[in-house]
């Protein structure tokens, strides 16, 4: 009966139920109106999340989603030669694969609503820190990810965006126009701090609102609970669910 | 794929996927492994949700649901001759609704986990500095909703779980047991805070736990990142999506 919504992305959109987390932040404003499903797999990268299209996205699916968030890059844009290597994407790549999911989910639900996510920024002192709170003096003086360098990929993903006529938020950007992001936004780095939540919710209902899937304009699923006759409730649900 | 968890209820489960709400929580606990599906109505008593059962949860479906959270009767036990007495609730009724629920959800899905929940306690001062917010002056005097009547409510509640064998909650008992309860768990003498939402969440995850519905002993829908060969990363998904 309700439209879904589908997040799709990798540690930052799986941690986005946790308290503050723009996803459930999301389910809530579309309560009673869409349904939110959460498709978040930490430490993938788009190779291995091409793996997963024809699973979570069935081409025969009786009820494919409205719309969609894709929202990743974080991990493809990981250093070559560092800790977290394995996660690393060529950038040519990335955006081939971002539009594979993106071709996917059309051939899936030819009317769906897609907005693309770049990367956060990447505060790389940050990312010491938090290597230094898990390996001590082990840890490597290099950061594994670096601001720039995931600059580039935010900027092919919207390039993609604008390639494929679709919506787009440059969280790369977006963030780093306020003083302090590093710490105001991001807890350990990389992931979003309850603000930088808020920041990521506002987009995409701002995105969502302004291709008209705003949750203001949706009917409710079942009548409000003052539109009930109490001395004849069958009425309420006759006429809005007959 | 995943199973599917349902919290049916009023508003305090409809408000559920607020910041720091139990709803959310829970979708973050079993992340990856079951998806939560919120059904809150708010306003709405067991009388009103009957007309919703067939709806929600049509005898006919495919996937029916593997768990379910009912969580029902703090607008049935508003009292007559108050503000709210169009949405009272006769408390053998709402028993009797509690009952019918539980068995329209089992004829849809016969191996559901049903917990059920009782309304919370009611802090009648803070329910008449709700309504002094709204009315100014022009507020009642007598509170709405009772503490006492509610308890009655709530052992009905308790009562139908242990005719039926179901898991239950008494949240009405739970939340009384500390000392302060009125302003630490209800936001407005009905409403959960963070503090009062957590509770819910704890209790929940414990009942689903014990009934063997456990997120720590459920499987990942997909690989861990760090069981994937970044060399040959089909491997892993032969492996557990074929």
């Amino acid at each position: 009966m309700r439209p879904e919504i589908v997040l799709f992305g990798d540690s930052i959109t799986e941690q986005s139920f946790r308290s503050g987390g723009w996803g459930a932040a999301l389910a809530d404003t579309y309560s009673r109106k869409a349904d939110v499903k959460v498709r978040g797999y930490g430490g993938y990268n788009t190779r291995w999340a091409l793996f997963l299209m024809q699973h979570l996205f069935p081409l025969d699916s009786k009820k494919p989603p409205a719309a969609a968030t894709i929202f990743f890059g974080a991990n493809d844009a990981a250093i070559l030669g560092r800790t977290s290597e394995r996660q690393h994407v060529p950038v040519e790549e990335y955006k081939e694969n971002l539009r594979k999911i993106v071709l996917h989910m059309k051939e899936c639900s030819p009317a769906i609503l897609i907005v693309l996510i770049t990367p956060p920024p990447v505060d790389e002192d940050g990312r010491n820190e938090y290597a230094r709170s898990l390996y001590g003096e082990d840890a490597r003086e290099e950061p594994e990810r670096m601001n720039e360098v995931t600059g580039i990929y935010a900027k092919k993903c919207i390039e993609l965006a604008e390639e494929m006529g679709l919506r787009s938020i440059n969280l790369w950007s977006k963030l780093q126009e306020t003083e302090g992001w590093q710490k105001k936004f991001l807890s350990d780095g990389l992931h979003l701090t309850p603000e930088g939540n808020a920041v990521v919710h506002q987009e995409v209902v701002r995105d969502f609102r302004e291709a008209w899937f705003s949750a203001e304009e949706m009917p409710y699923d079942f009548p409000h609970h003052s539109n009930i006759d109490e001395k004849n409730p069958e009425k309420a649900f006759q006429q809005r669910c007959a």
